[in-house]
């Protein structure tokens, strides 16, 4: 009963602190560019050339010498000759000089001599006036200065800036300038591979009928979804038995094949709480068996076989808790992550909350912004055994231990999920 | 040259309802419960049974009845015959009665008769006094009321109640929903089909080596990262050239093939943007070729062989921009979303911003949370040209037309992007 009974309480930081001791640097893979959105760099990315690395038009028009449009208005156009049509992709094969002109597209490079694009529409095309090809004529209706429209070479990114370092998450942004340097495969993170076990004589499998005093295993689905929303690849397993003998043999076959084995329930003072049984004879070591929150607060995690196993109550509630607080930031450390840990923003409470704790209480809440403040709710009924609120949760809400309450605009520390 | 210059400008809304009103109802596909997860269910969920469906224990202790132990104190506890033990997953076979308990789990049913349960924590088990088999018997150290840690049948959900309208995205207080009432298999709708395509000439592969006055293709890699955040999957195309004839078979032939077809580029005022010379002689319908707004004026769109044709300005700002206020709303329609737009908050500027605009102007913006107040600045360099700094972005700053620019502190709208 020692194990059940005199545990020793520690903080959800201390508790997180000893898990991220245990953390194995990830394995990285190379992948195609488009499989690598929403994975996490496995190296620091470079410019390996400057952006642009030609001086750029910004527009459509003409390129010319700023020097000879000083004066130029509708009124008193000045008119140059085109010497050339540079369209994107191309390079311009002459010197843009005083009295001439190049018509530019968009993303073309602009010529030697010309310092300053003009849009299109501050100008007209004239009807050629003598017979040379290359003759035709441009009105230019609007002094523009120099390097007007005009991105110089390096402007956007100088050669060799670091732009992406280790660790960055690959989303719209980030792929285009991986598309930017070359890079066709990526090199990535590997997702950490998570087996979730429920426990308990009372689940059922989802596809199975309903039985007197028995409930379909939804913890197991739940986690899988936290999991994958962290970037972590999740395996449902069989649901485990009562029998401790049994148990540490599934953990064991599985903790070899995972990165991460996350258990839910039998960790509290029931008699038929296998984990508890199991802590007290296996060949591992548990880090810890109490954390000072609610809920969740029997909450145990051990390393064994050099792999780490979280074990979180089993209460829908508490487990979902429980995982966003400890497994979240290791999926995400494990991923890759160099800040996985949750970072807490301040918002005002939208309604009064009457219950003190003596434990920091964790509370499912839900955000919305009104009128530039960030206000938070307790997402309906926050009891750890009620699964049908967790679909509303976007936040949890750190209430501090002791106290009788919190009273209706008063600031709180909120926890984002996602 | 009228298309390219007499255009007539509609604003963002009116695009978006053109759009909005050429889509079609999303094909539905029956997936397993875990390949389901951030998909859109393509029916309503009902409850098909009560939650709890039997009177749950929400504690490990003793169920007994309320009223013999009024009394209790730890100096004077009341004593009762324990008359059975109810795992979780069993079935209780004995009443409790006045005088007896029964040791029960979490989670298990409470057996008829009992009226409340006992926390463990509150109890002390005594050594048989007598030789009858479930003689073992408890002291109870503290009074509970009637109901305690019992929650009734129906207690969380009742039985037919709608739990999760067609629509909603499967998270995992959702995915917990579902396998609770036996979902093993959904159904969703299926995700949308988006081809992607770059134009102009100067493009090369991500794969090929840079060459003067060339680039390779970012945006159709943004935009895929967009396209799949948004729910959407995406479908990578080569680049479109500027010969029109090409571009025309190219679009048809991937028209019959997708959902949607996304271009980027093509659509302004130079002489090779060839979406405009192909919108001057196809046989789809033109919906709208100018939009007023700053970036991405030219924005255009047509439905074309039954299909939607979303043309996006080319520069890499743009492109994000109107991928952002038009495209994703499209695919999360299709994808079944049933609140598709951009819903604005309002956030507080955190520096000046001094360019006024003709139109409503998007900047791409970074948000922060400062004491419960919700913070917004443009993210880096906010030039439609510049495509490092998207990565910053997570979400548009609307700034109204007119005006000489907005100052720090200000109330301003922003559309948050995921």
């Amino acid at each position: 009963m020692k194990l059940k009974f005199g545990r020793k309480v520690i903080s959800v930081e201390e508790a997180r602190s000893l898990l991220f001791q245990c953390i194995k640097h990830g394995e990285t893979e190379r992948v195609p560019l488009s499989a690598a959105f929403n994975r996490r760099l496995a190296g620091d990315i470079y410019a390996e050339h400057p952006v642009p690395h030609f001086r750029r038009s910004g527009v459509d028009g003409y390129a010319v010498c700023a020097a000879d449009i000083k004066q130029a208005t509708p009124e008193n156009p000045s008119i140059l000759h085109v010497i050339e049509h540079i369209p994107s992709g191309t390079v311009p094969k002459l010197m843009v000089f005083s009295g001439t002109a190049a018509r530019i597209m968009t993303g073309a490079p602009v010529p030697d001599g010309a310092d300053c694009v003009v849009m299109l529409e501050m100008t007209d095309a004239l009807p050629s006036l003598d017979v040379g090809i290359s003759s035709t004529q441009v009105c230019i209706k609007k002094n523009v200065p120099v390097g007007s429209n005009i991105t110089p070479i390096a402007g956007e990114v100088a050669e060799k800036e670091l732009l992406l370092p280790l660790g960055t998450q690959v989303g719209p942004g980030e792929a285009a300038i991986l598309a930017t340097f070359g890079y066709a495969y990526v090199t990535v993170f590997r997702k950490p591979r998570v087996a979730i076990f429920s426990t308990g004589s009372e689940l059922l499998n989802v596809e199975e009928a309903l039985q007197p005093g028995r409930i379909r295993n939804s913890n197991s689905y739940m986690l899988a979804a936290q999991v994958e929303a962290a970037g972590g690849e999740a395996v449902i397993m069989q649901a485990l038995s009562d029998h401790v003998d049994e148990v540490e043999a599934a953990l064991l076959e599985t903790l070899a094949k995972v990165d991460l084995v996350i258990t839910s329930g039998g960790v509290s003072v029931g008699d038929y709480d296998v984990l508890v049984d199991l802590f007290g004879r296996f060949t591992g070591k548990l880090l810890f068996n109490k954390v000072a929150m609610r809920p969740g607060t029997p909450t145990s995690a051990a390393l064994w076989e050099n792999k780490l196993l979280l074990s979180l109550s089993g209460n829908p509630g508490a487990s979902f808790v429980g995982f966003e607080l400890f497994a979240k930031p290791l999926i995400k450390a494990m991923s890759g992550c160099p800040s996985p840990c949750p970072e807490a923003i301040t918002a005002y409470l939208d309604v009064d909350y009457e219950k003190g704790s003596a434990f920091p209480r964790y509370v499912r809440g839900t955000t919305h912004v009104e009128n530039g403040c960030l206000r938070v709710k307790p997402s309906g009924i926050d009891k750890s055994s009620i699964m049908v609120s967790i679909k509303d949760a976007d936040c949890l809400i750190q209430l501090p231990a002791g106290g009788s309450g919190f009273a209706r605009d008063e600031r709180v520390l909120i926890y984002p999920i996602n």
